[in-house]
């Protein structure tokens, strides 16, 4: 694979897990709205290679995507408490903004971060605390509608519905990641529910490799671990992209890894 | 019934419909960005229940909204080929900004105007022209994802994401109505997609009713009528809310009724 792959977001979390650990097997462009300093910068990716722009900024973000094959698209506010006027503009409107610039630019392939917050009303009062359990049968599938915990949810499942015109329109390979709880090192500590949807590191780095890497028209996966607690199904991830997670939060006793 | 329902978009199509074949069942308030003239109003309403307003002036909606025990949002940008600034302010923002003045003020239900073309892409080129005719058994129900026609059915299908964020959240009854082809006297001549989806005028403004007088929680439905041709499923809003379509647009040919 030689033409890059732009990556939005890059200086945040899931940027940062994704670089530093398949940071080696692809070319990057970069993007952030903030200055990325050196040490969030992969081996052999300079300055030519990053851009400081705004994702809403759709001259900028066409300029950065140009020869790009591919892109994963993390930018947005991160907060799942964030107001509205910010999702409205940072998520749907950014998002938005991406799409178009891939079709203008020939991008086939475009992974978007969606988030466990596009689905969190699924944790009905009569589910929790069941749900996060290993013997409890409930699972999301990623054909179900969105039921959104919060305005930032919202603008995830806003997203994903973005990108499914653009692919039934426009051709372009869409895939929509819901991201669980992406924790570095070890599982959340005394918290069912971020034992069950927790993402390592290095499974997220895995996940959005295949993401790159597989063939596929226009999906809704979950991003979690092989985790026991899990009520998210990686099965769709599994089948369709090759997603091979390493990690499993029942292998953790606090942060002491037990197997 | 004594609180007055706020019915926004009341001099559009879909407005008039309702006030022309149900004006007289209930108490309105009425909101529109352009003046509304006489004609357009039903018996009993006069200049103190109309109000002249954007919706995404939140003052302006709360003002409009007080007192009122329902809702029924219809306006927006009602251009399927709307550019996205305008869809993503008038219909995006615009519900946001009323579905957070409904939970400010005390409202109960909201309908909520969405659109055949938040799946419209389900109209696949395998699947036309034969999903428009009697015998084929492909049905929508509702339970389906999004996959908008356009932009305008990307904010459509936001629409009914925001209205689930706020049943969940804050409780409100919340029906989305998936409105089909809406034409006044006789169902689109020579079209067999519009003749699939035909919603009649009566039926259209009895569904509304429906809308405010039937206990619901969430639900997406169809708004079409009875029609022989139908890839819609009218099942979820007969047996939820009580819908008794009328109008069949087998019956017709061209403009003349033969039934």
């Amino acid at each position: 694979m030689d033409d890059p792959v732009l990556l939005t977001g890059a200086g945040g979390r899931v940027g940062q897990a994704i670089l530093r650990h398949t940071g080696a097997d692809f070319e990057w462009r970069l993007l952030d709205r903030e200055p990325l300093p050196d040490r969030k910068l992969p081996e052999g990716v300079d300055d030519t290679d990053v851009c400081t722009a705004d994702i809403t900024d759709g001259d900028a973000v066409r300029e950065a995507m140009t020869g790009c094959r591919a892109v994963i698209h993390l930018a947005g506010d991160p907060r799942p408490e964030a107001p509205w006027d910010s999702v409205l503009r940072n998520n749907i409107d950014g998002t938005q903004t991406m799409f178009a610039a891939a079709v203008e630019t020939g991008v086939e392939k475009f992974a978007f971060a969606s988030s466990n917050h596009a689905v969190g009303a699924y944790e009905t009062d009569t589910r929790k605390p069941e749900l996060y359990r290993p013997d409890d049968e409930f699972r999301l599938d990623g054909a179900e509608l969105p039921r959104p915990s919060n305005l930032y949810g919202v603008s995830k499942a806003a997203g994903e519905s973005i990108g499914r015109y653009y692919h039934d329109h426009h051709g372009v390979s869409v895939v929509n990641v819901r991201i669980g709880n992406l924790t570095e090192g070890h599982p959340p500590i005394d918290y069912e529910r971020g034992q069950a949807m927790w993402l390592s590191y290095p499974d997220c780095a895995h996940l959005f490799k295949r993401c790159l890497l597989a063939e596929y028209d226009y999906e809704i996966v979950y991003g979690i671990s092989d985790n026991d607690r899990r009520y998210y199904s990686i099965d769709r991830a599994k089948d369709v992209l090759g997603y091979a997670p390493q990690d499993n939060s029942a292998e953790w006793d606090g942060d002491e890894r037990t197997a």
